[in-house]
């Protein structure tokens, strides 16, 4: 039995269940790739093995390579499947990037949810990807690089790299030993990506010299990894006792109760957890200078692409926001009796529902106007003059109101109020001016907000 | 001012009133140093400076070398010593090692307590630690590679490299714009040493085509600082909650409570604060496998050079112990009466301490024998008769004493006993038997077994 054939059935053990896709390109990786999954389905005939292949559209000979790719799944029996992509080159992106960003949408779009997707990764790949995220000056995460098995994207799916342990050498030498033919890629010789100059110019040298160099650096790869898992879980428990109420909001004593090496882990696993860009040293360290429990102490600082705001004890993370003082929204009240109306708030705050009420709204938050009014008007605008909710005896300046409410201070210029003319009816979710108090001889108009979970 | 001499000094700021040892081997690296504390000593003149040479024999210029580095310190008024070592190669141990640890060896050898020992390494150093790490396949501790404040060995000095952040390049120019000269070490193009083929062969290229590239592996290695400090910091606290009664037995049941993650990287950093080679990734699982609470499971495995023992819910890392059933020791009882006597025990077990008792030895171990009795006995093998300890009413079979006892298997073919002739007299630590409790009519000996510290 042929060792790689082992190893990788070995590998293929757990999964021989679950629907498998070969991302196949017809290269010599994936051509190898492809044999053993022959192999393995003449030895398993039960297994559900598809091959899928890209179209890039980046070479002139694409075409000749997906004719290619579907003769020899012909040949071997495996159902074969093809799409072609457009990339478009973004900024501050590189081809390679976005190729493997296309490919694998493809991969997700074309696999049911329990699918196994294979790719033909090998060692030499592993120790080129290091390589690149040394250039990078990565930490222990991206040097953790490529893993051998891994959840596919945020999928309920599984990425598996068989071959990860193998040589490229080794690669070529089944290739040869089962006269296996495959396409090149003219780019894999261009040295104009990264990937190609480690792979041309650097790791010769170093392989001349250490001939197990990659076998090494796959090892510090694999110790990368399972540090990246232990400092994961630390951080996840850590998070567990910061996170109050909700998941975007920590509480500052159990943050100062953490060394501060712990601390500053825990902010990065949080603000990744919510795909905020890292912030730089110097952001977090001004974040981590200011920290306190007094309740007094606020303020609001920017970490990467999201802001941190500290308001009672608690650090609440957020988008940038948008000025809103402008913003303004006009109603006909006939069409809010005609039927329910729904305004799309600004700046990712969610949808405000106003409806006409005649009985049994009492759980809602509910205004009554007299019949004749014509118009409402929302906005975020605040009111100068003092004012007088349903709950209190005497008026108070807006800015106590929203104090004694304990109403964060960047959400008093984000909560809608409603008005007639320059008359506030009702602060949304907070209370009804006395005037407007629900009063079933008037119109009762029920207001519902919908916030949506922000996105950072 | 010059930006080298500006970050310089920065970094030296804290260390001004400690005594500073300069590793001057008169190479561009440490003349620069050399010239960089002469400014700071015209800046700062209090401050107390002086440059060490170690001479390692090695070249035929080493001599030549000396003179030079005497003259230098000379011409700047910095307190020149030198010290030439004699460097014996190991196996398995680079002749780099050797130096270094030759070097070190005399940098401690003649600084005071409170010194700080200040090296030329700069970033392309770091860089070629770092490849020479990942040739190793080394984890995040390895990659870690050179920090720029550390402490010197086990001492309380300081390890200082205040030039980390500076590349080899901008120390030429330095070298070059004021006029410095130095001392070519022919060793360091020799090509044979892993690390001259790196500095030769591999850094040209990579920073032929990144320039930054020694930068981004030093922003990378400062990551890695970063998390083992972070996952040194968990070790510990770890550990803290597994080590029963002494720093050398770990309690099973806090283990098993760890994540498997967390379990192994506890055991790693016990293992390795002991000095003990670390074990495979085979014997560690060998060892998790079988952790249990149950009182009655025992094993002995070997991890690295020591070896984790399993008994009764606690597992003892010990050294490999050697078989001591041949070993026998006599003693003549009139040197006794005559003057205590000190027994050196074989294998790291201390020494057994035997003096003759006339009155007051109530809180020590105490055996009484017949006026008459010539010779006494010590060894550790055990007798096959039943036996009698003067805490019990019938004789019991040893095994079933030590059992009652709770004393470890291993510890049971490694406690001293003491006879005449064929007849067991006591049990050190633990109990005498019957015929020979203390009686003042008789001759009373004191026992009193100084165990050392087991070193791993």
């Amino acid at each position: 039995m042929n060792s790689i054939f082992a190893q990788f059935q070995q590998q293929l053990l757990p999964f021989l269940e679950r629907p498998i896709c070969i991302a196949y390109s017809g290269g010599i990786d994936s051509q190898v790739l492809l044999h053993l999954f022959s192999r393995l389905k003449k030895a398993t005939p039960a297994v559900s093995i598809f091959a899928c292949h890209v179209n890039h559209g980046l070479s002139e000979h694409a075409g000749k390579w997906q004719n290619f790719a579907a003769k020899q799944c012909a040949l071997y029996g495996i159902t074969f499947n093809t799409e072609t992509v457009h990339l478009v080159k973004q900024p501050r992106q590189s081809l390679e990037a976005i190729a493997r960003e296309a490919r694998y949408h493809v991969f997700d779009h074309i696999t049911p949810s329990n699918a196994v997707i294979v790719t033909g990764h090998h060692v030499n790949d592993q120790m080129e990807s290091f390589i690149l995220a040394l250039k990078r000056g990565s930490g222990v995460q991206g040097l953790a690089a490529i893993q051998p098995i891994s959840q596919f994207r945020s999928t309920s799916k599984t990425l598996l790299r068989p071959l990860l342990a193998i040589s490229r050498q080794e690669i070529e030498h089944y290739a040869q030993e089962h006269q296996l033919p495959w396409v090149e890629d003219e780019s894999n010789s261009d040295q104009v990506f990264d990937r190609n100059f480690i792979r041309h110019q650097v790791a010769p040298i170093l392989e001349n010299r250490w001939p197990s160099i990659a076998q090494s650096i796959a090892r510090t790869v694999s110790h990368c990894q399972e540090t990246q898992r232990l400092i994961d879980e630390i951080a996840k428990q850590d998070l567990a006792t910061c996170c109050a109420d909700n998941a975007k909001i920590l509480c500052i004593e159990a943050l100062l109760n953490l060394s501060t090496i712990r601390r500053k882990h825990v902010i990065r696993f949080f603000l990744a957890s919510h795909k905020i860009t890292m912030p730089s040293e110097q952001q977090l360290q001004q974040l981590f200078a200011g920290l306190s429990i007094e309740s007094e102490s606020k303020r609001q600082i920017k970490v990467g692409n999201g802001w941190l705001r500290q308001y009672q004890g608690k650090l609440y993370l957020t988008q940038a926001f948008t000025e809103l003082q402008q913003w303004k929204h006009v109603i006909d009240v006939q069409k809010i009796i005609d039927s329910p109306i729904d305004i799309s708030l600004p700046d990712n705050l969610g949808t405000l529902k106003l409806s006409y009420c005649e009985s049994d709204c009492s759980t809602a938050q509910v205004f009554s106007i007299d019949k004749a009014t014509d118009q409402l008007i929302v906005s975020f605008a605040q009111p100068h003059e003092k004012v007088l909710p349903d709950y209190r005896q005497y008026r108070r300046e807006m800015k106590k109101l929203w104090q004694e409410l304990n109403v964060a201070p960047w959400q008093r210029k984000r909560t809608p109020m409603i008005y007639v003319d320059e008359q506030l009816i009702a602060v949304t979710k907070y209370f009804v001016c006395q005037p407007y108090v629900k009063d079933k001889h008037q119109l009762n108009i029920k207001v519902v907000w919908l916030e949506e979970t922000e996105s950072g």
